[in-house]
């Protein structure tokens, strides 16, 4: 069976191999006949190197809800800035001293340059924290001491001492806060292993630690390099190597250019590590400093407690999105949407039978199947002991590879459905099918949605859709904030032509529906051309409280304007034939 | 320097460590040692492992864009379907043959289990291809035996050997076709390794492998469930005991449970494995396969050419993307968003120094830059390579840390613009913090938008903004599919009233400007509510050629309908500021 694969365009001569730049040899390494036992110290970074990569950096507020997450999950070092390069950063590490909100277990922890003007505004921003720690840094690559520094070894060594003995100094200013130090070789990875371990060792001597102040080396994997096996054995190397090991807690810092920072983390802890540095959901420069929910329910999952409360992942989920204004991808480990999720039957069929053993196991024993070891298939853990579900996440697929329901609608009608309107249509969908069975074809899917939400016509003229239908419409604005607006609308039988008054349109339309009775608070609307060019035809979405439940509804019109008031119309029809008990409500 | 954390309530009882649940042993381990030096095998699983597990499975049509994309990147080896188990993978694979899709040196692999009337559908469907790949599989693992199919580790061989004598005696159904076979023990990281073992040599013989005719075993991480070394170990285990070794293709087949897919994946194939099946941007099942994108492009950056041409990742990017119905995160490995992004200025310094340094060293051995090996601080790999660039990602981030200018235009102002607007809206702020300097407030931001965009009062009354202006509207419209809209318009120092007709109101007020001579196209119109309940005020945006060039155009009023219009005017006036030399022109 031959290879096909051919040679591709791709200029490999512009790269080199990691081990042919830097040597890292361990043949009598231990880590890989290891196993992890307890957890870690955890170091959260969110708010500086998670911060510092933000297309929109944390405001104050959203900065002090992250600290506040932080603190509430457990984690007890936090790295809350670096006050020296950033008024915003000191002003924030200055809040938190000053409002009092770090708890006493908690220790905050602030990065500076090895300059002097640096060093001395860093102390100036933890003034009065009870303890603090600086984490003082300088790159050590053999590419930055070229191309940036234009500095030998020594020269870059110097730095570090200066930097350290200055630090040293600076405790005087800050006489009721216990200062610990935490060194950082930067770029470590694209450092000769002996130089790394010259610079720290140097560097510990100046600070030195004893048991009840111990200093942190941490070794941060600024750019990742190399598989995570040779991060693991250049941490049991310097591990083996460092002055007063006992007194060093050595820390892992791992980016994940190439993928592997979780690895890198867990094969390094192994090696020797005490400590690890990362971000909620993998935030970071670039792609991002290690993931530290992977990384603590990875534990959770091996029977050993993180120390990090993750029972509630969906809170932690949404609370990091809104400080990051990113995103936390529909696959991502834990805690992505997508994770316990089964569309196969097979797997379907598997993790049922799995729930069923367990079941019976517990009844059994006469135990409560929360005692039991968790054992579902495709379920590496049950999604319960992090506030999800199973069931939760079923999604409509009847129509199994032929387009699902939302593309459907967007492929063959262009319509583009808010989110939340897409989870109540497919539960319609699913009601549908799970009472007709078989497959749903694109025509079906259409069917139905105009079945629900538009006023098609009925095969018999007579029919009506709904109560309500709007006849025409007429709009008045002077742009002084007022509309005037006027419609012949059929209510049942009764057509009659209606003026009413509001801000916009569907302010005047609601009043119109408020006169016959009808309780409405509008939610949510969203708009859009239904193709592009002046004779755009647009869709309207509206979500409504229509006599105390929601209900969304949809118009199409070239006006968008008309489109908003069918939507209305739409959604108010939809509750009254569910009152009626014409129609059940389906909820999403 | 204590350690302050404390247990979490986690229900850590309910789990159990890997290696106290299966024996992975191997002291005498060689990978560790080893460097990747050329590419695996790959073979694509996107329509198979990746499709059935998407929330809107791939139509016929786009599954054929997938496939060509594999074949346009050099996949030799593309599983294309489950055509036993759903109509519409076998409808497809039958498109692909008789459709004459597969070039010659690509084979098609098709999955099934190991029961008889599915194996015989299965070589109905590829009847007529050149060669085939028949993937059989049975679920090994101690949890299934258990719980899924009640059955003793014998049963579980006896199926899998009829499964390949059928698929043996099948193979006379398809004379034209070279079949091969690859056999799975699914859910391989569940199984007693001794037993995996069992199975694959007892299924090895059946189909008794030569040079020419080798066969696939693949053990697939269904569910990750350790660190990768342990994967890796077992691989070397069962790669040393594999009956007919010369003449196995050892394959992997990783998922991302724990985030650690890349690393199984790149520690297994050092371990002695020789293929790897994943998905572009690690789409399937939960947390997904492995990510081919990022295990190609790692190779890359260690000067290994991975036979794939990853020279346009945004193409591939946008396809995948289009196919899967679901976004590469913005930190996707090489190819999100965000991968070749510097916000720090020490950061963007270095960078600076790295691409200087390089074009110094070109210069002085009269070389051009392309021929030197790559050397940049923070980019381990020249974007260019990729089709991407690193200038083109900056951000506009001079309001460091107060919050970037979308999210306060969001925050402080209630306006979502659209991602494009966004961009444009970001030079328009670059240029003008360029040009002055310094930090940028939220009210700046502000003052900045209104005067790019909307028609905010000159401090001289008399002084307009722009060449139009909306003074008032009314429409009116028959519901039939025409609106007639009257305006009060100012041109220049002319208020005149004018009516037109349109299918809506924008596109009767593209007519108005088109009588006044601006040649106008309509790309993109977006709209929302800027705050709940009938009162909204709305805004919205609007993408125009105006004369020949793109702007956008912003309306905010309480008539949905007017804000529109009011968005039309934004944009035409900009277009005409710019021809008269009064702006530049800012592009994204």
């Amino acid at each position: 069976m031959k290879n096909n694969q051919t040679a591709s365009a791709l200029p490999v001569h512009k790269y080199r191999p990691y081990h042919q730049q830097f040597r890292v040899e361990l043949p009598d390494r231990t880590w890989p006949d290891k196993h992890i036992e307890t957890a870690p110290r955890w170091c959260a970074v969110d708010l500086r190197d998670g911060n510092q990569a933000l297309i929109d950096p944390m405001s104050p507020e959203r900065k002090r809800i992250m600290f506040d997450l932080l603190v509430r999950m457990g984690y007890k070092e936090i790295e809350v800035g670096f006050p020296s390069a950033s008024q915003t950063d000191f002003d924030f590490v200055r809040s938190l001293i000053e409002g009092d909100a770090i708890p006493d277990d908690v220790t905050i922890q602030v990065l500076t340059q090895a300059r002097e003007h640096l060093i001395n505004r860093t102390y100036e921003s933890i003034r009065g924290a009870k303890q603090a720690i600086v984490h003082l840094y300088n790159s050590t690559s053999t590419l930055q001491r070229e191309v940036v520094f234009r500095e030998d070894k020594q020269g870059i060594i110097d730095l570090a001492l200066n930097g350290a003995r200055l630090c040293k100094a600076a405790e005087a200013t800050v006489p009721g806060t216990t200062v610990y130090y935490e060194y950082s070789p930067e770029s470590y990875t694209g450092t000769e292993l002996e130089f790394a371990l010259d610079i720290c060792n140097q560097v510990i001597e100046v600070f030195q630690p004893t048991p009840e102040r111990k200093v942190i080396v941490n070794l941060p994997s600024t750019v990742e390099m190399a598989t995570p096996n040779v991060y693991a054995d250049s941490i049991e190397w310097m591990s083996r190597r460092l002055a007063h090991r006992e007194n060093v807690i050595l820390s892992l810092h791992p980016h994940n250019d190439r993928g592997t920072a979780i690895a890198a983390a867990e094969l390094g802890y192994l090696a020797g590590a005490d400590r690890i540095e990362g971000c909620l959901f993998g935030n970071g420069e670039r792609t991002g400093n290690v993931d530290l929910v992977a990384l603590g329910i990875n534990l959770f999952t091996q029977g050993i407690d993180p120390q990090i409360d993750f029972s509630n992942i969906d809170e932690v989920k949404r609370t990091a999105e809104h400080c990051n204004q990113l995103p936390v991808p529909e696959r991502s480990p834990w805690a992505g949407d997508l994770v316990f999720t089964a569309f196969s039957g097979s797997h379907q069929d598997a993790i049922k039978k799995g729930f069923e053993a367990m079941a019976a196991d517990a009844a059994r024993q006469g135990r409560h199947v929360d005692e039991l070891e968790w054992a579902v298939p495709y379920l590496p853990v049950d999604p319960k002991d992090l506030g999800r579900s199973y069931e939760a996440v079923i999604r409509v697929n009847s129509q199994s590879g032929k387009g699902g329901v939302a593309y459907l609608l967007k492929t063959d009608h262009a319509l583009d459905l808010p989110r939340k309107l897409q989870i109540e249509f497919s539960g319609v969908v699913q009601a549908k099918t799970d009472a007709e069975g078989g497959e749903v074809t694109s025509q079906q899917i259409w069917d139905i949605f105009n079945d629900e939400y538009l006023p098609s016509p009925h095969e018999n003229a007579d029919v009506k859709w709904g109560r309500f239908e709007l006849l025409s419409t007429r709009t008045a604005s002077d742009l002084a904030g007022s509309v005037q607006l006027t419609v012949d609308l059929r209510d049942g039988d009764q057509v009659s032509q209606v003026t009413s008054t509001g801000n916009g349109p569907i302010a005047a339309f609601l009043h119109v529906m408020e006169e016959r009775g009808i309780d409405i608070t509008l939610y949510d609307y969203v708009e859009h051309a239904l193709s592009a060019g002046g004779d755009a035809t647009a869709a309207s979405y509206v979500e409504l409280d229509v006599n105390g439940k929601r209900y969304w509804g949809v118009g199409i019109d070239a006006d968008i304007s008309t489109a908003s008031l069918k939507a209305v119309v739409s959604a108010v029809n939809r509750g009254i034939r569910v009152e009626a008990g014409e129609r059940q409500l389906v909820t999403a």
